[in-house]
């Protein structure tokens, strides 16, 4: 296999996935398909739907990816929703619901979706544990990274440049266990 | 027609769908048939993309409906993830979020999705216009039903009878529209 389609409307993602493969000489081709999310209590429900639309679509091996972030003290929310919530009640929102919330364990998970021509779906899983910070700090990524310190640090995500996040990241970690499948 | 599929889990809904159309003598049929709901902006495309999933599965006449509160001062949040949002956070969570903001109009909606054999699939809406209260308030109801006042009045969903309730409910207006066809 020489080319890999990762399909994502997201270019930042993409970017971060051709970096990593263009060490082994695979390319990856980023196809922005807008496969429907479904509403789940998992990303694994989530990625394995979209997968199956994607697979009836296109013929080729292709990979997909979806992450969000679990609060414990919050039931695992905002979870599944994670764009959702960002886009409506922000970091800003997060830090509200955690005031005076002595339990700030959090973690962010990735789930990536790969499908290999006449073979099954394999769901792979990358995660970081850590903390919410108790205001935003950081300029640097998107997201909810200005309030998330991953264990054993003292920066948030927003703080740290983009490599020393991805020595962390959720996405860095599910990709990495990508990579060694080839 | 003498027979009508109600494409739900919820027997409440059921019930109060009944209810309206024996009225009629039209009979209303649960079916949990656990359709996909996707991740969307709006309650029509969830509806939309589930009654589609439906119309492949069953050769009968049937309606979904789905249901969301929007908040204007959130965005629009929790909306289409008005029920992920209440089993994680909950009344107590958005009262949090509600907390010092002095506006607190919110909607709640009701979108039913109806399929007639060999004709388009209709989308029925029916909305209930309000506010956050203070605090949670009344026994009655379920979901946001303590936290939501409509316009006009002084109670509470939750302080209100089901009688009382259904004259101002969402879902009691887009069934409405929905028996206006029959």
């Amino acid at each position: 296999m020489k080319q890999l389609y990762f399909i994502t409307s997201n270019k930042g993602k993409a970017l971060e996935a051709k970096k990593k493969f263009s060490k082994i000489g695979l390319e990856i081709i980023q196809k922005n398909l807008g496969y429907p999310e479904i509403q789940a209590n998992t990303l694994e429900e989530v990625a394995d739907f979209g997968a199956q639309y994607v697979e009836s679509k296109i013929n080729e091996p292709f990979f997909l990816e979806d992450a969000g972030l679990f609060i414990d003290a919050l039931k695992g929310f905002p979870g599944v929703y994670s764009a959702y919530v960002f886009h409506t009640i922000g970091c800003k929102g997060i830090l509200k619901l955690m005031k005076d919330i002595e339990n700030r364990k959090a973690t962010f998970r990735s789930i990536i979706a790969y499908k290999e021509l006449n073979k099954d779906l394999k769901i792979i899983k990358g995660e970081c544990q850590g903390y919410i910070s108790k205001e935003e700090i950081g300029n640097n990524g998107f997201g909810y990274d200005p309030i998330f310190i991953p264990k054993g640090e003292k920066k948030t995500f927003a703080e740290m440049k983009t490599d020393e996040k991805n020595q962390f990241s959720h996405r860095g970690k599910s990709l990495d266990k990508l990579l060694d499948i080839f």
